[in-house]
């Protein structure tokens, strides 16, 4: 029973078979083959407008990646407080960007709203050389809290975004869960509601390891091609993590894959919530629970073999504790640790 | 007819199969997985000592990261001149390292020697706050023309480095092919010799993205684990990059791959060195030849399809070309490439 | 009228004269001369132990490369979210510290509590290769607020700081008003206390730019001397830096200076509370004052020439200013700024 | 006898006397001041155009902070292996620009040529991902072998700068010496010249601490003043700073002094060279001497009491040693010197 990570399962069949398939015959190395130049193509589909693609092998590589990119080493980024690169990235978005600022906000289901962006700036003026310049707001979808953001809320962030000269990064380390979620089309939350660049995850939702950094605006990517060669992340083989990519977005397969995961960890939530004594922390509207638990059954749970994280310790005789349901989550241990929780 | 980079080819299919299943059940993220557990194991029966090994997915990653984990900012690390570290990285060990110096040195065949090295520490002295500190000694085994250094080579290099405190790296990109040429154990050549910390390359022979960073002390560790995950280095499903190094060396496949390699680049470079006009530029001792061909040659070789490197500019009527033979270059590649050269 | 800032004055008569003396005939440059030599035995007076001492030119220079030398690029700094180094930097100590990160913490009168910090180290767990490691407390004294950590205070941050294996380092921009409110000596609330490095201000003091990293224990140096050299800060004559740090402490000038300029400063405060809907945000303790007042007297005092800046935007009908007495601020302009207020 | 360096004497009675005045009355600090804004008119005159001029207070500050507002972190820049920036700066440039790669380059008399630039480029090619990228070229004038490139020297690194879209920087830590020698105007080898930025040295002529980043261009400026404030170089009370260059230009000092001290150094220079076994190994155009000398009269000096360094380590029964003639260099300790030398 783990409900660690979406990271700790393998990956799709059709993804290892296309990874089988790639190496075939010789080609143009460090991406000049003939899957990665399908690429573009096929985000383009997808995100109904011309765009630049890069393949990477992490998220963190990828955020910190397009952040590096759009931000200057005396910029500000400002972010949700708990946010993964916030938090859990040990400080990569600073050391890509050489030393820029991340400005963390509290909000609520770790999403930002306007009013504290707004906020922010005063502390962090344009144009006054001892402040840290605000040049980009990243927001996570979904979020680190599993909520997602719906178009017009991406879209107040950018309109004030545009009013001060600031960027829009979008964390989609969970981008699939989240359109399955709000059943819009990509381009709805992303470019059409204001975002300048995507982290687009597949790993997470089934790929070996693989992630594409999505341009909306070609005039972004400056450096770019530099700042990945420079950071060990130009792979020779590209072809290899472009394949995993190509069948990700085969078929539909990425959203059809993340409305069932996102559907089962709906599911899930709703037999644990109806448990007395538990309560959901946050709506779950992607692939992750977040769930107050009384102590008794969070010990209970572990003693059965479940493995998930604690998200803050233990208080008043329950603990806030997540669980991600990921691709590959057997139906069986889904049952199981709602039965044991049950009691 | 493809001899531009051993990256132009795919990878072992034993290596696909072992990605394939690598993927099983649930597994701890990040390292935590049991292939990752068994690889430190098999790397030390390989290296005759106990080691700490790191996967990465580039060569570049290694190199990085091994040498800014040896080096601090204010540190120098010699090399060749010609070293993949000083041209071909777009300045990754700067990055890094938060901005170390290079010392590139002159040196037959791509290797340098003590008597360099020292005519170097003449202008960064250890102590002088004026000067980036010398700190390490960076050598590339094969080096970048595929010539080889012998354990006494290096044995002499590290004597000379043990004097001055400074530290030795070697850059295994081609590691294998270095073994196999010279016959040695793996530890004659490393530790045995006076090599602090080894670049393992697998991907140029035949792995989809696969390098580790070798430790032969554990207190040069350090912060590595760290500056992985800043860099975004730390891949999530890490067994799937485990997989492929551990597939890499079993059964002796690594060596019996290389030498295979190598014995092909050599039958073709004395092929190519009794052509009229032609002179190899140095040993082929590894997988690479580099070679003075006259330039209506290289333009018959060009119109018959051949991709291969000019490596200086045409000069005097011929021009130094490398080729470069990988594991899959077909044999009918090799046998025509050889008949439109004799023309 | 100019209560903008400590740095609207020049210097003092007896810093001048030093500076003017102290270029006499040859010296070893870069801080090899007699001046400097002597400055690490007169601070390990005042501080009533052995210390190392670097003359640097601005205190932005000397939290930054003291941070620096205390946190590698992977740490964490726990600050003020308001303090000097958190927002009026410009982001120094991540340049410096080549992107350590800083927590930045609330707390009343801009000084931070253990509860605080406590609660932030939840956030960024010690040995979880995901998150910035907390490696510093950085506290400022005098605070960005003008209140002033007692011994006690500092003494329970440094024993959480023990507990957690951080450093303590002290921004003391404003150290000689701290230490002249206090009435202790400057060893009780500085390493006595638990403090490891101290940024030791003269300039706002009165000095044209001296200040000195003061480190209590050898063993923290490390490479600062690297850093300051490489960042530009080993300045060629420096004994024209040192000898303004010799003239600032000579005959206890400093604190006799500091306990005055507090003085006017309170009693500044004291007349300007007492004026219809005037109220103090702090205490004063040392050489500014906060203060919310009415919007139309604010009005008044800018258009009779007073220079000053709002701390906060009006709100309510009034607003929170910050007015700083400096060792020259003219008696009459205090006198004058009060009249005006009173109106 | 003090000939080890520029930095050894003080300061210019006029720069004191200048200082001292400086501090009179309140002022805006950072630079806002009313010297600070003189600085750009009176360079103006004295450049024969509009340029942007910022002060700092040490070369190795003036020469990082404008390379690295010039060349990107993937960028490379072009110098002699000699220069001030490659090897006396502990890497400055390279901490500043974020690990940007220097190219050294061989070439007499400290100064590089057009041809060695030109065969550099074929190893760092625009636009290859995997190299650095050449960005400007860096000169040293007066050079460190103490000769002096001549405008059209400067004009044809210049033009080939334009080809290959690189900058120029010049580090002119002894432009006046430099300026004094050639008897051109400064606008002839600088921006004329096509020099894009200059590093303006006034503190080896005789100021405290005060240089100047001189941008002929506007556009080149970029984020400059961010730079400046987060390395700590923005110094609060900038008019002490200020007034020294003011004093520094005022009646035409800066070139008298430049002129005198170059004739000093010459009239010792042909003093010495006529000793038998001395022989000077580059033509003395600045203030600095470079000499062949037999060993003992080396010893003999040095037993004397005469401070100096060797340049190059004792080789054939002679040694290189480098002799600084500084503006307070006693005419006495010269004579002394000579006498000696002569035995």
């Amino acid at each position: 029973m783990n409900f660690t990570s979406d990271n700790s399962y393998g990956a799709w069949p059709e993804i290892l078979a296309a990874v089988a398939d790639a190496g075939r015959g010789a080609a143009v190395s460090y991406g000049g083959d003939e899957i990665t130049a399908r690429l573009e193509a096929r985000f383009g589909e997808i995100f109904e407008r011309d765009v630049v693609v890069y393949p990477v092998i992490s998220g963190t590589a990828a955020n910190a990646l397009a952040l590096a990119t759009l931000v200057p080493p005396h910029g500000a980024i400002i972010c949700h407080a708990e946010s993964h690169i916030a938090v859990d990235e040990c400080g990569a978005p600073e050391f890509f960007s050489h030393g820029a600022k991340l400005v963390g906000l509290a909000g609520a289901g770790a999403k930002i709203v306007p009013e504290a962006v707004e906020a922010s700036l005063a502390h962090f003026q344009k144009g006054f050389v001892h402040h840290a310049q605000p040049w980009a707001i990243s927001i996570t979808q979904a979020s680190e809290r599993g909520t997602v953001y719906r178009p017009e809320e991406v879209g107040a962030l950018s309109a004030l975004a545009r009013r001060h000269g600031l960027k829009i990064h979008m964390d989609g380390a969970r981008f699939a869960n989240a359109i399955a979620h709000l059943k819009c089309t990509p381009a709805d939350v992303t470019w059409r509601a204001g975002v300048d660049v995507l982290s687009f995850g597949a790993t997470k939702g089934g790929a070996i390891a693989a992630e594409a950094v999505v341009f909306f605006n070609r005039d972004d990517v400056a450096d770019f091609e530099y700042r990945r060669k420079k950071s060990g992340h130009l792979v020779s083989k590209m072809r290899f993590v472009s394949a995993q990519l190509e069948a990700y977005l085969a078929e539909g397969r990425w959203l059809r894959h993340a409305a069932e995961t996102n559907g089962r960890a709906k599911a899930l939530a709703e037999g644990l919530s109806r448990i007395e004594g538990a309560e959901l922390a946050h709506p779950v509207e992607a692939n992750e629970i977040f769930l107050h638990l009384p102590n008794r059954i969070v010990t209970r749970l572990r003693e059965a073999g479940a493995r998930f994280y604690d998200w803050t310790p233990p208080e008043a005789g329950r603990t806030l504790i997540r669980l991600v349901v990921a691709f590959a989550t057997p139906e069986e241990d889904i049952a199981r640790f709602l039965s044991v929780a049950r009691g």
